[in-house]
């Protein structure tokens, strides 16, 4: 007997292959069933509609982010800058994985829709600035500890934060338009440099 | 008599300014000639697909770019590192302007169009990527006359260059995310201070 658990996320895992791999308006209901092997009333009793199973799908994919690269890198046994540059080169690695799975550089989940739906789409946009936000946070309480610790020389943690995650973003675009993962390797590694400072 | 170069003309200027503030995959055929207010044969008369009609589009849009923020910041006159600075400027007051035409940040068109498109249309991904790497020569040239003249310290004009175009992407995301002109004025100019060195 299928299992209702197993269904909810078979569902969410073929949205997140489906989207991630192509966009968000490419990828019908249809195709999320067919993929997922369940009919169109299964998805519809646990998602009312494209844009609530997008919204669970990116708070799942936030999550696995958080564990996969965050947990991993934002952790007190590192000094503050070297946890910026674990996360780049973790971040790295996830994207040559999903490249020898997939063929393709699929660049970040989240800035990927930002661009696609930002304009006509207020909300997904703004879950996913609450997601950009939780990053920011990351590297904005790992810039203030450095700040306090002497290690950089009072830089506006804020603005600095917003900035390194702007980065990242520009260069996983950059990354996905070429299919390159080297653009990664060579440029993400320069984000832990940016500074911004105060007027 | 309707004007054949006209007609062409607006079915462009459509297409640009309904993609722009949507995205490739929301706005179709129909919708675009609609707006230009002119029938479907006569669209097809002059762009076979959407797809031709998009990378018509994007050459003129580059063109347009060119004109109000390329050639007037990479010019002689300027030291290099000024170019750079009065790019940035350029840009922000475009979106600026934009914004209070359209009430919404539309970020940067090729950027959208690259995360968009880039796993799925391999024709546009490539269009993109030439455009891409327009902007990126403008910008490496600049790099390396500051370098043959001293004012930068042997840096990688190349990789460096990449880094300036994807950190000006994704603060044009970042901006777009937000609906928030500020974040460029706040974090754009830091562009010109991004250094890649030679390992």
């Amino acid at each position: 007997m299928e299992n209702t658990c197993d269904t909810r996320q078979r569902i969410l895992d073929s949205a997140r292959d489906l989207i991630y791999a192509n966009s968000y308006a490419e990828v019908g209901v249809a195709a999320i069933c067919d993929h997922a092997g369940v009919k169109k009333g299964s998805f519809y009793h646990f998602f009312p509609s494209k844009q609530e199973l997008v919204l669970a799908m990116l708070d799942a994919f936030y999550l696995d982010m958080k564990e996969r690269l965050g947990d991993k890198a934002f952790i007190d046994e590192l000094p503050p800058l070297a946890r910026l540059e674990r996360f780049t080169q973790l971040a790295y690695e996830f994207q040559l994985q999903l490249h020898q799975t997939t063929g393709m550089v699929l660049g970040c989940p989240f800035g990927n829709l930002a661009n696609e739906v930002s304009t006509h789409d207020e909300v997904i946009r703004a879950r996913l600035e609450q997601i950009f936000k939780k990053f920011h946070t990351l590297i904005r309480n790992t810039l203030e500890e450095a700040n306090d610790s002497g290690t950089l020389n009072h830089i506006n943690a804020d603005a600095t934060a917003q900035a390194m995650l702007a980065y990242f973003e520009g260069v996983m675009l950059m990354a996905k338009n070429q299919n390159n993962t080297d653009v990664i390797k060579q440029l993400l590694p320069a984000m832990s440099s940016i500074r911004i400072h105060n007027n």
